[in-house]
């Protein structure tokens, strides 16, 4: 049976997929998800099945490609195909016996990983994966071997020099502790390759309060440049494709907000694995409206973080740290970067627990490397401006400004200010509605939109005070996050 | 932000799919399997956000619409949208709690099955559903709920006859029981009306064999004019479309062969219910190479058969039977209609198992009716062709030929004989290995292709014995067959 090619002229970064009349597929005993070769003259590729259920312009006869069958077949741009039907791919067998609640080995989990990053599992068949790993889990062992398996079927970086790197789990608004502790580290003279997220349900990612200053879309071989000059770099991993078997799984956890822990501790170290870390110091915040909620909670990530990172030769060291308000007092990209510049200029209207948790780590992470009287050094480092002359070279290597200063910034020009109802101490601020009010007032796309607390935890408060204030460049979003304020204050005031 | 609507000319019979180039979903900070509302003029409708990674047609600025975008803004051609970002659907928090291990209220339910239904969830999220339930189970009370929901967001039939309906749960070539207990049923005054499903991986489902002699495909309507006249019929369930609910689950089961037992149950009992059914028989064949290997499996599948059948308001009767090689001798539409229509016209060359089975499945059912006598009253009903006269009633009624006979029907022009290899008794005939068998020599494909078995088991053989004919109206595909019979023999001999 032959059939007449069709250009769909979609792509989905996914499968290669053929699109079937219904009519066909039952003809050929095809569906969805079934594989087949496909063979255009001398040229064949495989493709995912995809069957038209109701009316479309692939009528009985044709076959519709997607666009990445095109590039499989490359030269071919028409003409008449030929399937051959194929057994499914070795990955369903072993997402199945998953599901079966049996132990995946070292083999079966390369083998998934690679059918995931070529492309060779659809949808459907990854999210049971993902299914079985968010009820049952994985043990120590195959949560290491997917580790390895992500490093293995993605890009890696191998420096000559000691690296070092940092993470930090999330969920706590203005946490901009990275863009300080990488220019400390660099100034102390080690390398440190860090890559980091956009803002997915929050105000702001460490990459886009970066991007207030500077880009950080960066080829792997640019990023490498910027690391060989100034020791650091602070960029978005989405560019970079180091993990490349990670992006599939964020695409399948999303649409139920699934973040099933052993993906999560696989990522993470895989990451840090492929940027060659040597030591690797991880941040968990914890919060009733963090990410992580409990002790107990942070303790077993903890324990799996360490186990796992020593089965992969990473030398990890994990601490629990307070997740209970926001850090610093800015949230949105602008008003964050500044918090950080002050810290780095050692300017008195530098947010305390910021500088004072970004010290911490890096003493912690400077420790780690064999640095001697860590805690000192430091200080040494921030308050001679070595820290802030590193970050300036930092940002100036990634296309931003030469000497960025904190007054260079301009926040969003409509204000306006949230007052307390009442005298009393603040008890807590609750970190969720703190996100929603910078989003709702344009953060993370306005990068100047955003909010300022001017007061936090176990401050007094009289009635009146003026408890933070918003910024934004539209009348219309400075009024819906006003309208979310009056329905619900982030503080507890008691 | 207003995009220009592209038809993309493209149709899933899923939800209504909106594309969206990667920069504006990154500006509008959407994702994959969001949901949107389209705004197009003074219309509006719920649509499901995919994102298009690559280079397609659909650029910054445009949308594309699927098919089913346009049917749901009836009228819409072109033009310009808008959109506004929804939460996701209740029904995705209802799946995620099921990932959690907790149970689902009957209200929870019924809002999943109706938005399954409605199309409002995709395929990853619902197969995050069918993984929990897999993996998890569903207890007694969510598969009754399971099935009610099913049945009430589905057609349903309400005749004011008695109605009775048997189901096989399969697995066993040439198993044609339901061919001669619907006329039997219905030569006894009962109505039954059954619906049966094509061969998924099996050489013929119970549809495929009755079209070798009559149409299967009816509407609803169409279905009730032939029962009304002949008080039976056997035509194909996907058709009539009564628990439409239940074909985007096997769509989703597929690619894994995935049948978590909660979902085959609700999904059985609820084409039951749909259908009016107030006496129930339901046959589990169990065999090492059946559907249901064990009969601890059996026993389980039956309790739950009957616990749920209860609770949802079904008099239902279970019966475990012989799986272990196939019923009657020929295997393939057209070689096993053959074997219905000698066991209905009392031909000494009717197979003896499948006549024995029919009847007394029949028994049991007329039994469960309330019909006295019901061993002997089926034997009369054979015997007198009572039972043979309404089966060319219906047969007819379906478009069929009158007076449908045996010695009409042409099996496949080529022929292979498969020989013993040496003497002995046979001890096992494996089910997959025939099925594979008829398959390669080209059913249900072809309604004349297929295998007749000249040996069962516990008969004894000499060497040189014709053991099974092939029968295909191909050169190639008969020696696919034969190919397969020189690796590996069906029958076990000792």
């Amino acid at each position: 049976m032959k059939f007449l090619i069709k250009d769909m002229h979609v792509s989905t970064g996914g499968p290669a997929i053929v699109l079937l009349h219904k009519e066909d597929a039952k003809e050929l005993d095809l569906y969805t998800a079934d594989r087949v070769r496909i063979y255009v003259g001398k040229k064949s590729t495989i493709g995912v099945i995809d069957i038209l259920d109701g009316e479309g312009t692939v009528k009985p006869g044709q076959i519709g490609f997607f666009t990445e069958v095109f590039t499989k077949l490359r030269g071919v741009k028409g003409g008449f195909a030929r399937l051959e039907v194929l057994p499914p791919p070795e990955a369903l067998r072993l997402i199945k016996r998953k599901l079966r609640g049996e132990e995946l080995t070292k083999k079966d989990i390369e083998l998934l990983v690679h059918g995931i990053v070529l492309n060779k599992c659809s949808d459907i068949e990854l999210s049971y994966f993902v299914a079985a790993v968010y009820m049952d889990g994985l043990n120590t062992r195959e949560t290491a071997n997917l580790a390895e398996a992500i490093v293995k079927n993605g890009k890696s970086i191998n420096l000559r020099s000691t690296v070092l790197d940092k993470h930090c789990i999330g969920g706590v608004p203005g946490n901009r502790t990275t863009m300080i502790v990488v220019p400390m580290v660099a100034a102390a003279g080690y390398t440190i390759i860090k890559t980091s997220s956009r803002a997915i349900t929050s105000a702001s990612g460490t990459s886009d309060t970066v991007e207030a200053l500077a880009s950080v879309t960066f080829t792997k071989d640019k990023m490498l440049g910027i690391v060989k000059k100034t020791k650091g770099c602070m960029v978005w991993g989405g560019a970079i494709d180091l993990a490349s078997a990670d992006d599939r799984f964020v695409k399948l956890e999303r649409p139920l907000k699934l973040d099933p822990e052993p993906i999560l501790v696989a990522s993470i170290l895989a990451k840090k694995k492929s940027v060659g870390a040597d030591y690797v110091l991880i941040d968990i915040p914890v919060g009733k409206t963090a990410k992580v909620t409990t002790n107990k909670k942070a303790r077993s990530l903890k324990n799996k973080l360490k186990e796992v990172g020593e089965m992969i030769g990473l030398n990890v060291h994990v601490v629990i740290t307070d997740g209970s308000q926001p850090v610093g007092r800015g949230v949105g990209p602008v008003l964050e970067a500044r918090d950080v510049l002050w810290v780095l200029e050692d300017d008195k209207r530098a947010p305390k627990d910021l500088k004072d948790r970004a010290l911490y780590l890096s003493h912690l992470l400077l420790k780690m490397a064999g640095v001697k009287k860590s805690k000192q050094k430091v200080k040494e480092l921030l308050v001679s401006k070595s820290t802030l002359l590193k970050f300036q070279e930092i940002i100036s290597a990634q296309g931003g400004v030469e000497h960025v200063h904190s007054s260079d910034l301009k926040l969003g020009q409509y204000t306006y200010d949230f007052k307390s109802n009442k005298k009393g101490k603040i008890k807590a601020i609750d970190n969720k509605f703190i996100t929603k009010i910078a989003t709702l007032a344009g953060a993370p796309k306005n990068k100047r939109a955003g909010l300022y607390l001017h007061r936090k935890k176990k401050e007094k408060v009289k009635n009146r005070t003026v408890l933070l204030t918003v910024y934004s460049d539209s009348k219309q979003e400075l009024s819906n996050a006003k309208s979310f304020l009056r329905g619900c204050s982030p503080f507890e005031i008691q």
